[in-house]
């Protein structure tokens, strides 16, 4: 039976993970959780944010369900660099899968979508690019600072997500995927990426392919994100595509994600897109549906693809049945889902 | 009288910026014009990109206008690194300014906001950043390829343009800088600017200030653009939030920009967001609105605020004039407005 280790976080983090963990239970009986204490608390409490012995621990699981870390007392970049950045790389997490989906019964911010009609996935790269950690200052604090940050891409680690990436759109109605860089200013990296892409394309003749700029992609979401099926995208311009594609499907409330290791060599995180909400915490009243997505995704990728369709399909069940003013309950919610799953 | 140099350029470029032309002459008659072949037909023609004796002769213009360069048949960052952001970068144009403005009958792809309730404008670093063409590519074209991109951000080049962000902010009723960037991932130039910023804030009691990091801020742009009133940012991250802010107010062919270099010590520059739309180039259908927006933004620039101010009102009341499924003719456009602006 799959041991899956649980890191409930901060914030609604526990309060969303429990329902995740409700309905785990409830589409596949057995599956083994282990608690670890991350994140802003910990970090309070005893100044550490991934000990190594945690990291090793971590490591001899299946997967890994992640609430939500951080609060606003934590310097920036702490937890982000030290525990969320530090897991995807440690255990080579490079395909950050992140769907989005117009639900029936939720409302997109846009006028003209309708519900089914946006279905996409975008395949952000999670190993490299700005999220390396290469860079540097110079003459802190003084008029002659300088700063630095380095993107560095691999043909290695290019070309692996953005099989990834074609290797799904195969699996799906449409099959084609969409490449977004800034080809015509980051010509380097620009380069390696459109030129790994053809490569791969010439590979595949059934899937349809095409380029955008980051900055015409980042306007499509928004005026036809009707288009995208599959997008494969670097660390960081996909890190801004992914809540742009979440805003105009319903919010993050509803936005999962995993951070995948698709060899299975290290443990697959997944977690929902939201952070730790502090302002809301505490009161009952976090929508945990990213979480029970992000727990389907993580089911998905152990083998339970059946599980994994039944709690989408309970998801949606739900999100068609709430009214346009929602005051809900997160407890109910994943009752109502888990109940619905085990039916 | 003042002297600007008129770079047409391709596709729909010559369309909009022969109306942008009329209209400046009808606000402020006697603006000396100069035109300059550049873009992709010349690049063409003889290979050249941008002469450095055009250059020299650019410099010694009170302004430029540009239209839109570039076909698909020119590799990807030869007009962009060649010409446009060679252009930026020699006329140190540090303040790349972009407003956002949802005009009164111009449809929001949003379904809850209103004409009227957005009005912001994006500061956008010009000379510094990923922009920098800092980069490079070891071992191309094998699997041992690396490619790199350095973003380069300095204490002068940030204060700077953060300084005039609060500027413009003082003279705005909301009178909010809203500092976008990505604190928590890139550490370095991350410190840098949030530093910087509130070092600046602390000199202007008198504006309120947030910050944001870059993936929130474009999920804020579709979900509440309301929020927004000046906003300073980098050089990528203003690229893509600035067509997200345009995509929202009703798309690129509405939206204008300056590439600005506030010391006067070379030209501003000043062209339509939109690119060469070669698929409905020569036909007079591009809308010239982006382009005498453009024009509109010169003229403030070159210290005719009241002439600017007519080109906004004129514009205003043609978009409000408009049905909402519009054919319209490039030149006819341009006569009305010019003709609101004489009147
Ligand atoms: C918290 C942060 C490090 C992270 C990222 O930038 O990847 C988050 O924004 C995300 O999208 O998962
Ligand atoms: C054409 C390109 C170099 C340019 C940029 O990235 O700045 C464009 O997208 C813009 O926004 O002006």
């Amino acid at each position: 039976m799959a041991r899956i280790a649980v890191v409930a976080g901060d914030g609604i983090g526990p309060e969303v993970v429990a329902e995740a963990r409700k309905v785990i239970d409830a589409a596949v009986p057995g599956v083994e959780a282990t608690e670890y204490d991350l994140g802003a608390a910990r970090y309070h409490r005893t100044g550490e944010v991934l000990p190594d012995s945690v990291l090793t621990e971590l490591a001899g699981h299946d997967a890994i369900l992640l609430g939500a870390v951080g609060d606003p007392t934590v310097p920036p970049g702490v937890l982000e660099r030290g525990l969320l950045l530090k897991l995807r790389f440690a255990f080579d997490q490079y395909v950050n899968l992140r769907p989005s989906r117009l639900w029936p019964g939720v409302a997109s911010p846009l006028a003209t979508v309708k519900s089914g009609e946006v279905d996409l996935v975008v395949v952000r790269e999670g190993t490299e690019g700005l999220y390396a950690g290469a860079g540097g200052t110079l003459h802190r604090g003084t008029p002659a600072e300088i700063a630095t940050e380095e993107s560095l891409n691999t043909r290695h680690g290019v070309e692996r997500v953005v099989r990834d990436a074609f290797t799904r759109a195969r699996r799906r109605e449409r099959r084609k995927v969409t490449l977004v860089h800034k080809t015509n200013v980051l010509t380097h990296a620009g380069s390696l990426w459109a030129r790994t892409f053809e490569a791969v394309a010439a590979e595949h003749p059934d899937v349809t392919t095409e380029y955008q700029h980051v900055d015409a992609a980042a306007m499509f979401l928004v005026t036809q994100p009707q288009r995208y099926d599959v997008v494969v995208t670097d660390n960081l311009f996909g890190d801004i595509l992914t809540d742009i594609a979440a805003a105009v499907t319903g919010g993050i409330g509803l936005a999962a994600s995993g951070s995948i290791n698709p060899d299975g060599t290290y443990p697959s995180m997944f977690e929902p897109v939201h952070g730790s909400a502090p302002d809301i915490a505490g009161r009952g009243v976090a929508d945990p549906v990213a979480a029970v997505l992000s727990g389907a995704l993580l089911l998905d990728q152990l083998g339970h693809a059946d599980a994994a369709a039944r709690i989408t399909a309970a998801v949606s069940a739900e999100l068609a049945g709430r009214g346009p003013e929602v005051s809900l309950r997160t407890a109910e919610v994943g009752d109502r889902i888990a109940a619905q799953v085990a039916a």
